[in-house]
């Protein structure tokens, strides 16, 4: 039995005999939250390390499109440019909804405070962003757009506490690079202000002294363990764990027959791990994104989602997140999407689906699909009823999605996870990142159980609980906007901590 | 900032300075499980001291009816007595589709492994059992009868997985006594067999040496901080943290706006807390039981579970926590019991309730409460259609609850948590306790994150995640049995820890 047996991702200071380096801020990590730490802990004048794992930066935001989720403060500059105004407290109203008792009131709004100000940062960087938006039910621009709905704003019960602004903020380019080109201008940036990043660098543990003070970690450089020494703090920006199998059985086992992981390949909680290591509490833990990428095309939202039991289960117009969380619920997970030939499309993110009944009546589909007798046509009969007026009575779809499903012939098609294939996923089933982790202030201190933070430690981005609770509540850009906006918090507050 | 301050549940070995008392085993917490640990471990062969915050033992078990839920092994000496057969496959079949991917398959096996011989051991101890058993849908016999049903068994899609049998044993005697009766013959046993017990003395610290080997606890005992050393380990069994509301909210924040708290009023997660400063890992944290009590009567399941839009949402045959489960996953937790005149009763555990709605044909009761036109009705009428040949297509309740709702006149009776309160429960809501704590072995060796035994640390009941994961699956008896059997599996390993 080694010393720390027990405590792998620990180390205790004493025991360090030699430093290799040492910087004033020590970050683990060099994706959105990251890069975004460091270069703020340099501007504050702290001398800057950052370890990463893998052979260069990026992480999950360069995997991503970049869109960050930004408003408030009367609106961003591109907002304001395209005459769209956007109050604080309207942005406040949705993101309680979105995350319920799940959310961070103090985290919540620190960001909806911040955010028009962090597009100004982002801005400032050389990212490109035109002022155009696309008002379309999309998840990323057709085009060049640098602006859009990204989540549930239109839709019910949104719709009904805050006024729907759009706030999905995307650099310009057509196709989905955002991610690549944000975080080449941002790693830029980062070594021309004098960060020193080191790559192929595995942080292996933390280190701590006899009253509990990180002092800078262990890491694994050129096959060797070496004490990279912190004097000011260490900002843990690592990711979440969604490629950890054994922390995704432990913590959210729920998801195991219907997600699929979503992320970097290094996305294995290393940064959690040694934030437990060092004492912290993680929260949030069982609550993962979820993606039901039913649209676009946007034209198959006005089919009917509905379950084994031919029951709707969710307002067909809300968030692809949204949909997911209700989809995980209906027995089996399974469920499926009526829809007319006129607006018969593929889904443009998925693979082919499974016809699961086709017909001239509802009647027929439903036999051919095996549901209960008479329960597909007592639902459709319903909403038909109330589609001749443009009402949903019982989901409250808005009205632009609806019109009676009475032109034949039809489809029911099976967006059940065994059915649904990404082809960013490497096996069928609804696309997952976690959404648990450390418990950090917004400014990036990192709390042990009692809620007291742990002296030099700091984390941003998927290794906390951080903006973005629940997938019930989702929407494109939280992550990349929670990570980048926190990421900055977490490395002021580092640098400033002699 | 004193030495300890991040972690104030931690004390080293190292700086205590004086032994105050010493024993092989040390037992945090006198209820179910830590009573059960301590006659083992002492049984073992070891001196066993028991500290426990309150006046005196007994904890939630003393609260509960006792319901213990057994069988396997071809049937408990009760359930053979009565002519009743129980595998331990059919046992284990059932349990895990109880529990599913939350489910520990290593705690389901030495739990039904060993289930029949506990019920020997409760028995040997001087409780008393009677060879009756109760067939009703009740949730506790109504007599002195000691075997009963007591969750999911007889029910959809319990049914189709596993022969159905009654498993729930508990003490005889007529009224909810079981807990006071059985917590008072084994405390007696347990201090007859020389474990000393220390009431008034509450943990305020675990004991760890460098090498972090727990060595024992500081408790507070006459207003003094003192130590408490164990030579062979330490377990600890103080219960879950319902009565925590910082803990609720940062790990089950979700269940605050429809669940009231249920348990002893030391369940402050003490035990949880402590495990997590020795470096233990925590897990399911999010998990709760939740009680929605519809039943008993049983006649009230012959009525129709449904929500705000008209629609069923689950068997109404199921287990009390399995209604809850579903209930509280419809929008806003608006469910209703639509009932006819034949059938109303009050519910027997809770108080009067809303009547959302009355009248002579469902269209009337519909118009009352509000519901979206029509919704009710397509609901009985469909309903109505199968239940006339004893079929519910939807949810496959069992025929014996199936007839048509059709004599009027109906009552629509909301159990919306605000309108459920339960004489428990200080304020309206579905009873509640944790289900979430410290990862054990099946022998109550506590693990870190990356798996390993901590040394010399061990936990038991709702403490730990346990037998008992989710409120989905979970049965009467889940909670009592795991604790106490499980209990008695950590004072074994602990005494035999030399």
């Amino acid at each position: 039995m080694t010393k720390y047996q027990i405590k792998p991702w620990l180390r205790r200071y004493e025991d360090m005999a030699e430093i290799h380096r040492e910087a004033d801020v020590v970050v683990c990590g060099y994706g959105g939250a990251g890069a975004s730490a460091a270069l703020e802990a340099r501007r504050a004048g702290a001398e800057v390390m950052v370890l990463e794992r893998a052979s260069g930066g990026g992480g999950a935001t360069a995997m991503s499109s970049c869109e960050m989720y930004l408003g408030g403060s009367g609106g961003t500059a591109l907002q304001q440019a395209l005459g769209i105004e956007d109050s604080t407290e309207n942005m406040i109203a949705y993101l309680e909804e979105c995350f319920g008792t799940n959310g961070d009131p103090a985290k919540i709004r620190a960001y909806a405070e911040g955010a028009a100000a962090h597009f100004d940062w982002v801005e400032s960087l050389g990212v490109p962003y035109k002022r155009e938006a696309i008002y379309e039910r999309v998840v990323e621009p057709f085009g060049d757009e640098s602006l859009l709905f990204t989540g549930n704003e239109r839709a019910y019960p949104f719709d009904r506490l805050a006024e729907p602004v759009p706030r999905g903020h995307v650099p310009s380019r057509e196709g989905n690079q955002g991610g690549m080109i944000f975080m080449q201008i941002l790693m830029r940036r980062v070594e021309e202000e004098g960060v020193e990043v080191q790559a192929d660098a595995r942080v292996v543990a933390i280190v701590q002294d006899q009253a509990d003070r990180v002092r800078g970690v262990v890491a694994k450089i050129d096959g060797e363990e070496r004490f990279i020494k912190a004097r000011r703090g260490v900002i843990l920006t690592a990711g979440g764990f969604v490629m950890n199998r054994a922390m995704i059985e432990q913590h959210c086992a729920q998801v195991i027959p219907y997600a699929e992981p979503y992320g970097s390949p290094w996305d294995m909680g290393d940064g959690i791990q040694m934030g437990l290591a060092a004492g912290a509490n993680v929260m949030n833990m069982s609550e993962v994104f979820l993606s039901l990428a039913v649209y676009p095309p946007a034209k198959l939202t006005f089919g009917l989602l509905i379950n084994a039991r031919g029951q709707r289960f969710v307002n067909e117009d809300a968030y692809l997140a949204r949909l997911a969380h209700y989809a995980v619920q209906q027995e089996s997970q399974e469920v499926y999407l009526l829809v007319q030939n006129e607006d018969y499309e593929m889904s443009h993110y998925m693979d082919p689906l499974h016809i699961a009944g086709t017909g001239d009546t509802i009647e027929e589909v439903e036999r051919e699909a095996g549901l209960p007798e008479g329960s597909l046509q007592q639902t459709v009969a319903y909403y038909n009823g109330f589609a001749a007026k443009g009402e949903d009575p019982l989901f409250h779809k808005a009205p632009t999605w609806i019109k009676p499903i009475d032109k034949p012939p039809y489809a029911l098609v099976s967006y059940a996870p065994r059915d649904v294939k990404y082809p960013l996923g490497e096996a069928p089933g609804y696309l997952m990142f976690t959404l648990g982790g450390l418990q950090t202030l917004p400014s990036g201190e990192v709390l042990t159980p009692q809620g007291d933070p742990i002296p030099g430690l700091y984390a941003a981005g998927r290794t906390t609980a951080g903006l973005p609770r629940t997938s019930k509540g989702y929407a494109s850009g939280m992550s990349v906007g929670d990570a980048t906006f926190f990421g900055r918090l977490a490395g002021r507050q580092a640098a400033g901590n002699n």
